[in-house]
């Protein structure tokens, strides 16, 4: 049997253009002579649409679609979509299952609907759908295909092992997959695994793009019922991959090599900038550029995404700012060729400092300059439409070490779960990809600086990042308490000293701008926390 | 039987402390000869303590804190308290039950799981906590009690009514049951239900408090076998009620008459606002007012949560700004005694207006005196301590007629949740309680201004406010869309643009202050929709 693997990117709520979408690769399927199309999980209405699936015109809108689609279906062509499927009665206070429909000679055949719903990390399907409690296959070309959709197989058991066990020779596995570090690999470690527990074939079809802080990552992948990968399709792209099976012998079959870690994570940023910027239908995007190494990633993810004609940046030096840090800002500006703006704030200061005359000494004066930065960015944001893009990394946000109203003002923080310590790995790899210094060395080597008061340096008043961020990494990642960190050979006073950190800057992470997730648990729907908390830890 | 409902305001979080008033509590209910003393759910660690309960050290906290408890339950009473009780084995991703510990004889004499769990609006404790799977009762001075937990009772069936059937004769509901508008009567009417389907006496004991987002109005109340009510406890107020079960012909039981409808939306608003103020360990809150109605409720509610000498209000004219509007404003931090500073915001307007020249038009105009004035505000917040309140309500927050990092710049956004339309009634009914006029009768009549250019009207942007408010209550609070809108004699084209304006303001939302919620459906936990969303309505 010949099957298309249909990785496509959908926006959500669109769902009119979704289904021209699927229509236009049904055909590119079928131009390839598959007889089995597989698109991605909950591909209608798009992937997650959180509220929108409580909405009954919207659920109405998305069979609409599916309806039409199965009507262009011609014979000899099996295509599986996701969607919304409304709940005869009407549910509960859910209204839907998260459904599979089988169209089928210009109709739909039947549908399978997801038995187990992730309601954890990032997910909230409880919240939304309604489980379904059969297995389900269907027949395609006289072979047996079993229906399974994401998080049905993330653990044994279950509908793909029940179509298996009665007779499936293929497990089709429509996915919403969100990308964290490495998850590629995890999921064809994983997924091996069931097709050797179901001995059948297994075609896993994810997502591709980005949707507010989520990046999915594509990669779907066919794997032979020893587990072997015999066809991978592109990450952070969409992709067609069509794959005979069983593969005659010796016949090549698509296959994207996967991506190195340092690219992969950089991929990922870039489709996440890449499809906030589009599918929200922004032109340009501006950031202020300091100098500092997290606004230079920024920077080149920026032009890596949008291209440098649709981005503009700032300089916005203070007295504090050093020449040599305004030089390397405008000659990272120079080296990628965008727009560059020029904007002391020091007549702005000195407004407040008359104004305010001593309300503004210490953090106050400090915060003022940051904050004087985050209004000159909006005007420029309200006269130009631009989308102003932040430039704070997870370190920072961990800890509270970022200004709100200020550095934090922008629509989307597109570095705000790379850690400090990857900041610097991805820009280094960023110059040697590129073969000369898009960032200038000097940047990288600088001790890092807010430059908010004279010869202010990060380790005046944090610790040292490699320090840092492993103690995030267990505090924010991995849920650990200060006992388990400390017998772990953290040191605990530190370690003490950070978790108060992080706690109490959780009323700014409430107010900060969304951002890409790229490791396994970002700020944002996959942590959730209390403001009002009094454990310490 | 003599029963106590124990109605405390824990605090998320604080183990020992919650732990420590338990026991007070117990204490008290004993001293009055209580056979059964009854708190709420989830009282030990806190409720919603959100992803805390992942937290394996923090589940160990909680249980130690029971086990202490117990210890010191002497004969003669037995105490229901509720907790997070750690899945042996581990569980799934998640680690806990939702329980309820009996104690008695200084020991926990068996745990209740919580067989149902709510994950819709504000609720994720599918996120949390693994279902129990039985119906429990426990023995008290030879009467069998029902065990049963807030959402197990919501609906007819369940634990509740197997108890009852097993010859429970008192069915105990502790409860987290968040306030909206109106709950109270809406509970007392549906455990009403329950109480004649179970043909047994029902016992309800709600929290109190507020916790970020939410306020638990308390409300507890025991109803007799026909659903009738024969003790209340207080609204908005830590309560021990105690009363023998079955009254005895003509006693008087304790009973807290509920507040009229107004007196109690503003009830739950001091609430929330003074314990987001206490439990956050803040000494003052500052504010600015503008001579406005909103800014005018949200000092009177400042003032009224944490007195007047705790609370800081902020004139920032402009050239803008009307004398009367200033007046009024000067007027009200007056008739409240509160502190009240000056700051004109023309000086810091031209540093602006001179650095960035033509880009300062329109709109970027507008926004940048919001912003200078809310960069004083964190200022002044740097320099002393404030919490800073903002003061914009629900109707502005649902159509983005508001400015991020201007007036939405602050930490608690105390009225977010109220409509414009019942802003003024508050008002009117906080001025007719005090016998005079806190607010001057000018700032109740006359229109609505931002006061960002001269002669600006909100009606220049925005229907009239009774009929936005119409249509937001259709669109927010009960997912309605344009077409069902429009049946219902709402104006197609009016309708359309508030959908727009809505939508468009999400990413707005997303970096808002949290704020507390009155209605079935507030802004934040309770209303999920993505940034990236091109669904129409």
């Amino acid at each position: 049997m010949r099957i298309a693997l249909c990785q496509i990117n959908p926006t959500v709520g669109d769902v009119d253009g979704n289904a021209a979408k699927i229509a236009a690769w049904i055909e590119r399927a079928r131009d390839a002579g598959a007889e089995l199309a597989i698109f991605p999980e909950l591909c209608v209405p798009g992937y997650p649409a959180e509220d929108l699936y409580l909405k009954r015109h919207f659920l109405a809108a998305n069979v609409a679609a599916v309806e039409e689609l199965a009507k262009g279906v011609e014979p000899g062509i099996t295509v599986l979509i996701g969607f919304a499927e409304p709940a005869e009665g009407g549910g509960d206070y859910r209204h839907a299952y998260n459904s599979l429909a089988v169209l089928a000679d210009g109709a739909v055949q039947h549908v399978y609907r997801k038995n187990r719903l992730p309601n954890y990390s990032v997910f909230d399907e409880q919240r939304y759908f309604i489980p379904g409690e059969a297995a389900d296959a269907t027949e395609v070309a006289g072979t047996r295909v079993g229906l399974t959709i994401c998080e049905d197989v993330w653990s044994p058991g279950g509908p793909g092992q029940a179509a298996a066990d009665a007779g499936a020779r293929i497990v089709a596995n429509p996915s919403g997959s969100p990308y964290h570090r490495g998850k590629g690999h995890e999921r064809e470690e994983m997924f091996g695994e069931r097709a050797r527990e179901y001995d059948s074939y297994f075609a896993f079809v994810n997502l591709v793009g980005g949707q507010d802080e989520l990046v999915f990552d594509g990669q779907s992948f066919l794997l032979a019922p020893d587990g072997s990968v015999l066809a991978r399709a592109a990450q952070f792209d969409e992709d067609l991959v069509v794959v005979d099976v069983p593969l005659e012998d010796g016949a090549p079959a698509p296959s994207a090599e996967p991506l190195p870690d340092l690219d992969e994570v950089y991929g990922a940023l870039v489709l996440g900038l890449h499809d906030y910027v589009e599918k929200n239908g922004f032109r340009h995007v501006g950031l202020g550029i300091s100098g500092g190494i997290d606004s230079a990633l920024v920077a080149i993810l920026a032009v890596d995404a949008v291209g440098p004609e649709r981005v503009s940046m700032v300089v916005m030096p203070s007295p504090h700012s050093s020449e040599e840090t305004q030089d390397d800002a405008r000659q990272i500006a120079r080296n990628l060729g965008t727009e560059l703006l020029d904007f002391p704030i020091e007549p702005m200061m000195d407004g407040y400092a008359e104004a305010l005359g001593d309300v503004l000494d210490g953090l106050a004066a400090e915060n003022i300059q940051a904050r004087i930065r985050g209004n000159l960015m909006m005007a420029l944001s309200n006269r130009n439409g631009w989308l102003v893009l932040t430039t704070g990394n997870k370190s920072e946000m961990s800890v509270g070490y970022a200004t709100l109203y200020g550095d934090m003002a922008g629509g989307f923080a597109v570095i705000k779960d790379v850690p400090k310590t990857l900041v610097y790995q991805l820009v280094e790899r960023r110059n040697e990809r590129a073969g000369r210094e898009l960032v200038p060395a000097a940047v990288i080597e600088r001790p890092p600086s807010a430059e908010l008061r004279p010869d202010q340096l990060d380790s005046d008043s944090l610790p040292d990042y490699d320090l840092l961020d492993r103690i995030l990494e267990a505090y924010v990642e991995r849920d650990q308490g200060s006992g388990e960190m400390v017998a772990a050979g953290l040191p605990a006073e530190i370690v003490d000293e950070v978790i108060r950190l992080v706690d109490r800057a959780e009323y700014k992470r409430r107010q900060a701008a969304p951002g890409i997730r790229i490791t396994p648990k970002a700020f944002g729907r996959d942590r959730r926390l209390p403001i009002t908390n009094r454990f310490g830890g």
